[in-house]
């Protein structure tokens, strides 16, 4: 094993590359799965597919051979022969085989089959979506995405903590929380404590980790007990949560604009066969929108002056919720026009009114806005919110007692403000909707694994 | 921001690479908090740590000025100076202030002071204890080991799935598990299903994509409510399962030793300073075990060799149990004893009696043993769990039905043994034994930024 077979992938690389000497007339063991299985005369040709990458390797096959001819969809084969290089033909490369063995054949009835089936059908066998060319791919850059994230903040010194899934941590204005039990009769026994729940965001457990390392994330699981039934919520979704130390509302937004670009542009560097079938199958518009996410400075606007623009466009448009003044928490349809109509591309949105943002942001001079910013997306809408966070420890427990929080269970969170402090900024990013931003697919659903959402959760 | 102020951290890079030129009188603003501060006749010394590695850098300033030496430990403060480089000196540079801003003072009563602190009450300040050598030097090494462990598995063609956390899936033999409830008087209610629990393994989840993309791994929270309280158990912790397809018993012991020496040589790489902590201040047989770790053959023993080897050692060696048979599940003095005392490295433990091992496992042909494999390390024992899966429907139904188990909760795992399946090995790693394999560190807790254990939970 370790990776000393040749992959379709490496053939693949290796013809891109035209480093062909050792290519032509080599013998390969090909293991997968197949994909399609068709005879034309005294030829037949199975597709196979490793799992290395999108494309498929085309075996020939002599059509004497019964049992290869009867080889159904899906089913996995060992294959050996010969690479046979037909570089200007519809394909590169086919493999000329001396034998295939049928390892596991599929029913009759297997669920895959040539013809379309629909993104709702696919959702209720997650065991098996994965090998389709859609989901095939959406994995693959799933994947892709999750490394260079992670690459990003690795090679710009950032730490990653693993902040805790279960928390005791009150967490108000975030919504529903899911509670977690070891024993129905007795919820608090386990941990003496009652209402632990999963965890809603790792924020306050990283933020004091940022004033030691500077520059520290989080990538974990996240919850929501929201009873929505929505294409844009999951119950279970991964976040990504930076916190730097010493840096301003100004500042997180020129990382949020580095780090973001970063990974849209490696993501797409390392599966250009994937997106190809996105570009050509999911959303025609995909590779434009994303040529401009890469290339285009991102707009930073004011919180007002988006409503001042709003105000403008109620005039020749019709939004559903249209009483639009300072102080109303912007929806879908507001941000989306924004960002489509009005700036076409990424913009910042920043300086919100404090009523409709979290405690802990920092407060701007007027008393009436705070130091947070959100992006908003094409298509997507909010796609990150962050903000500086509030490091005056008398300005922050006035704004927590005038939202009569319950002040005991955050002086953990409220000392950091106090001992050996720095200013600090940080937001955070949904994952699946990135996902959903670079495969343009449009149910969460179907970007995830194994999807957990309002009354609808398989195994 | 953007990284392009200079750190501590670089300063060391530039002079062990013996790139000097544009660092002697370099212009320099540090911040950080302060890990020393004292004065010698005219000249003050302040210790300042900016995070981007475990080393300090020493700045020195006139004693004239009172308001920079009653700076606390644990203080922030932004240093304006030059870099003077004593190359040869107790430290190669120190940097001459001329400007230090104090940001934030710590209070008189500020938990981290000189004299040493015990690691049971750094347990209860975790806000806090990554300001002191140890934890710093921990966290350092758990995001390098997370980020390398990613990275093996990146460049060796392996997709990274998330699992689900909330799970419905059945997972009998794994120990008690947490239950999940959006709203306590109606448990089943949202997701339309009952016994909704926190996940103890992804590996039945990960199993079907290893099928499509044969090389996939999965790294996330896992969950036990044991109510056990000892130092090597957390009720949550991280886990890496990687599963591919047409691999055996011997080839996953190949990919899991190179996997485990590859991350041990690049996080000792990557962190030679935090390494020497541990080797000095933490375990003075770490670096040896270390070694032996990178370079030594793992040894390959059968189960049933190991019950041989043990029984003759308890002719001479006291074990608290020593009624040593066929078929006893190895205590931790069992594997131990046999790790340390009489293969003197880690050893790969194979062929386990099917009725201590989970039911997924391949039999042989003996029908007595299955292909299952742990591997023990000295100081730790038992640090993976895998095997070969059974591939066999009808076997693995036949075993599933011995155990009585509830098959139909399973039917969608059985089923991957029927259409297009293929042969396929996996492991499980727990991320905190390998934390406390690489520090030294001797209580799980103590690799956790929050640990959650029985009774134990903070925040």
């Amino acid at each position: 094993m370790l990776n000393k077979e040749i992959t379709i992938k490496t053939i693949y690389q290796k013809i891109q590359d035209n480093d062909l000497q050792d290519l032509h007339n080599r013998e390969i063991v090909l293991k997968g799965f197949v994909r399609n299985n068709r005879c034309l005369g005294q030829v037949g040709f199975l597709s196979v597919n490793d799992g290395s990458c999108f494309l498929n390797a085309q075996v020939v096959y002599k059509v004497k051979d019964e049992k290869i001819t009867s080889i159904r969809l899906g089913s996995t084969v060992i294959v050996k022969g010969r690479i046979n290089l037909t570089i200007g033909g519809y394909q590169p490369f086919e493999i000329e085989s001396e034998e295939v063995i049928l390892v596991s054949q599929t029913n009759e009835n297997y669920p895959l089959q040539k013809k379309k089936t629909s993104f709702d059908f696919l959702r209720t066998i997650p065991t098996l979506r994965m090998k389709t060319n859609t989901f095939n791919a959406v994995f693959r850059v799933r994947d892709s995405l999750s490394y260079n994230i992670h690459r990003y903040f690795h090679e710009n010194g950032y730490v990653w903590i693993h902040t805790p899934i279960i928390t005791a941590n009150d967490c108000e204005g975030e919504g529903q929380t899911f509670q977690v039990v070891a024993d129905s009769k007795h919820p608090e026994e386990y941990f003496n404590k009652d209402n632990v729940h999963l965890t809603v965001s790792g924020q306050l457990h990283v933020e004091p980790f940022a004033l030691t390392y500077q520059r520290v994330y989080t990538f974990g699981p996240t919850f929501r007990a929201e009873k929505s039934n929505t294409t844009r919520h999951a119950a279970e979704f991964w976040m990504i949560e930076p916190e730097v130390a010493w840096c301003d509302m100004e500042g997180i937004m020129d990382i949020e604009e580095d780090f973001l670009k970063f990974v849209v542009r490696e993501v797409r560097k390392e599966c250009p066969q994937d997106f190809e079938f996105f570009y050509q199958r999911v959303d025609k518009d995909l590779k434009k929108r994303l040529d401009d996410f890469e290339n285009k400075k991102f707009a930073r606007v004011k919180y007002s002056d988006a409503i001042n623009i709003l105000k403008e466009a109620k005039k020749t448009h019709k939004f559903e919720v249209d009483d639009i003044e300072f102080g109303l928490d912007l929806g879908s349809e507001h941000e989306r026009y924004l960002t489509e109509e009005v700036f076409k591309g990424p913009i910042f949105l920043t300086d919100y009114p404090k009523d409709i943002k979290a405690f802990y942001m920092k407060m701007n001079d007027d008393n009436k806005t705070v130091r947070g910013v959100d992006l908003l997306v094409p298509t997507i809408g909010e796609l990150c919110g962050g903000s500086e966070r509030e490091d005056s420890y008398d300005k922050l427990l006035g704004r927590m007692n005038e939202l009569k929080m319950n002040i005991p269970a955050y002086e953990w969170y409220l000392d950091l403000r106090k001992n050996g402090s720095a200013p600090h900024s940080g937001f955070g990013l949904g994952f699946e909707r990135m996902m959903m931003l670079l495969t343009g697919m449009t149910n969460i659903r179907d970007t995830l694994p194994y999807p957990r959402c309002y009354k609808d959760m398989l195994y």
